[in-house]
């Protein structure tokens, strides 16, 4: 069987509070040069640029979200405007209706680092060969440390290019993480799925009959404006927001996985951009005007005064105009709920 | 023998490096309101309201503060204006010969904070008292802590009103300290001296012939402007700058200690500052828009932008104008050498 061509569906759907105050609802996580000097949406579209293997990318998005996309991805990107946010399933089902039936899509979030590209796309030749025959793929990241704060999938038997999943697990404790991490056979869960576009139909048919006829509806209404597709707001105004992995991944009996190590990250919370940039002989971190004295594995960042710090550990300072946020790394997953987070 | 008339001498001196960058050089430290309202200038000051026991207090500055006690003081203030920065002994030594031979002197810096205002003048009373029989009279804190930041005063012999001095001691180390604390029969060296002023000039020519000689000079060389004394420069230039500590303390053979205990702090640097400000249940300060989860024992202050901390212990952040400071609390004694310090 020859080579199938990939069509990339970015997903930019995340808010990233998390992030405040660098990440702002006026510009959020995804259009944010986080890691290097390319935003992580940006490095998400250089991901695609080899044409052997890749199709132009279709990017489904908020309105809210569109002027950043043009301004970084240029106005010819394909851009299909959610009418509403409705979570990760109906988003990829206005793709799939979109898209030739057997279109291999290869869905992928706009706001994750990824630092081995090679291997990314090894990963992903590897999950298009099984959509082609329709498995409904996810990438299996393979797991570093207990972490907490991912979804875990469970790989099951052998097949040709994979796995069976055997099933995915929510995001354990502690002790649970460190069990998965010790027996080996669990991979993270990255949000990261391949598809041919009419199998991905016929599931969401099967599985959330209702979602699938309204998503069929809001694109057989739609209509283009230039490079825009506007789906139909009314049939979408109705469906219940769910994300992929309930509605499709834990219902179908084709699951799979593909392994995947390739310097993931979802890049979640301050912790873990701490975790994907590089930093000196003592783990620090510092971008803007900064000062240390006898600290380790700090991440300073200031867009304006200086950040003078001494004698911390494992804490996290940023400075973006009005706000200041000090945290320790572990405190970085409350981050969300400040109020300067969450009244925004 | 009736009670003496006690003469106030403030000595404004210090830069208050270690509590930048809420102190600049261009509004050091005495003249800020750290502790409550007012200024820890205008609360000594206020000390000395007790028209019964205190006269006017007279003032020793560099002309650098000038400004700032005719603003906090009033215009009417004395103040000797020192020619240079010549340490303690000298500055002390300008007001002694400025003064009557007999006035007693209580020489108080102008920047520490006393809580218990009538412990202190209960101890100002006994300290004039001593020193109106020409002891050279030092204010011996009770130590409540093994502090390695302060000199330590080993009480001596028993006389009427105190005890003689055994010896000073310089800053000792942490096992030291802990002696000092377990022993009993040790105080701290607050700075704060009570003399005569005649007596002084006696001991200082005794001990240090040349400045006292180059003092004596200074005052009869210098004049008035409104409430201003300026004494001649010349013979000041020459002196080296040396504390009262080492220049007369050490070497008189009549150094006696008064009991203090007194709520006081020097105040001298943002973890003093920390424990002299009451805090919440769970020992957090803040000042102006903070929002603090799960922390303890922080002080957080900002003029400015609103500052979130998350899961912090002992940590303290000041965000003033183009300056951000976080620094654990062990690490405020460094404040002073960052370059932002440092370098005013």
């Amino acid at each position: 069987m020859s080579e199938p061509t990939i069509h990339p569906v970015i997903l930019c759907g995340g808010s990233g509070t998390r992030l405040w105050p660098r990440s702002r609802k006026a510009k959020p996580k995804p259009f944010l040069p986080l890691v290097g000097d390319r935003t992580l949406f940006e490095a998400t579209l250089d991901r695609w640029l080899d044409e052997d293997h890749f199709a132009e990318p279709v990017i489904v998005a908020g309105s809210a979200h569109i002027e950043h996309i043009a301004e970084q991805a240029g106005e010819d990107a394909t851009v299909i405007v959610e009418p509403a946010a409705k979570n990760t399933a109906p988003a990829i089902g206005l793709a799939a209706a979109l898209l030739p039936k057997d279109s291999i899509m290869l869905v992928c979030p706009s706001d994750h680092h990824i630092a081995d590209s090679a291997s990314f796309t090894a990963a992903a030749r590897a999950a298009a060969k099984l959509a082609a025959e329709d498995w409904m793929v996810a990438f299996g990241i393979a797991p570093d440390r207990p972490e907490t704060g991912y979804g875990y999938i469970r790989t099951g038997e052998k097949i040709e290019g994979g796995n069976r999943v055997d099933r995915f697990v929510e995001k354990p404790d502690r002790a649970t993480a460190e069990r998965f991490l010790a027996e080996g056979g669990h991979a993270w869960n990255g949000g990261i799925f391949a598809f041919r576009a009419g199998a991905f139909m016929d599931e969401l048919e099967q599985h959330r009959p209702a979602m699938a006829e309204a998503v069929r509806k809001a694109v057989a209404g739609g209509r283009y404006e230039g490079q825009q597709f506007h789906p139909a707001a009314e049939p979408f105004a109705d469906i219940s927001g769910e994300s992929v992995d309930y509605a499709v991944m834990e219902n179908t009996t084709r699951a799979a996985v593909v392994p995947a190590d390739m310097g993931w990250s979802d890049i979640g919370n301050w912790e873990a951009l701490r975790d994907a940039r590089p930093g000196d002989e003592a783990g620090n971190r510092t971008s803007g005007q900064v000062e240390l004295v006898e600290c380790r594995n700090v991440l300073v960042e200031t867009d304006g005064p200086r950040v003078s710090v001494i004698g911390l550990d494992d804490v996290i300072v940023v400075v973006d105009g009005d706000e200041v946020l000090v945290t320790s790394a572990a405190g970085a997953q409350l981050v969300g709920k400040l109020s300067g987070a969450a009244n925004q």
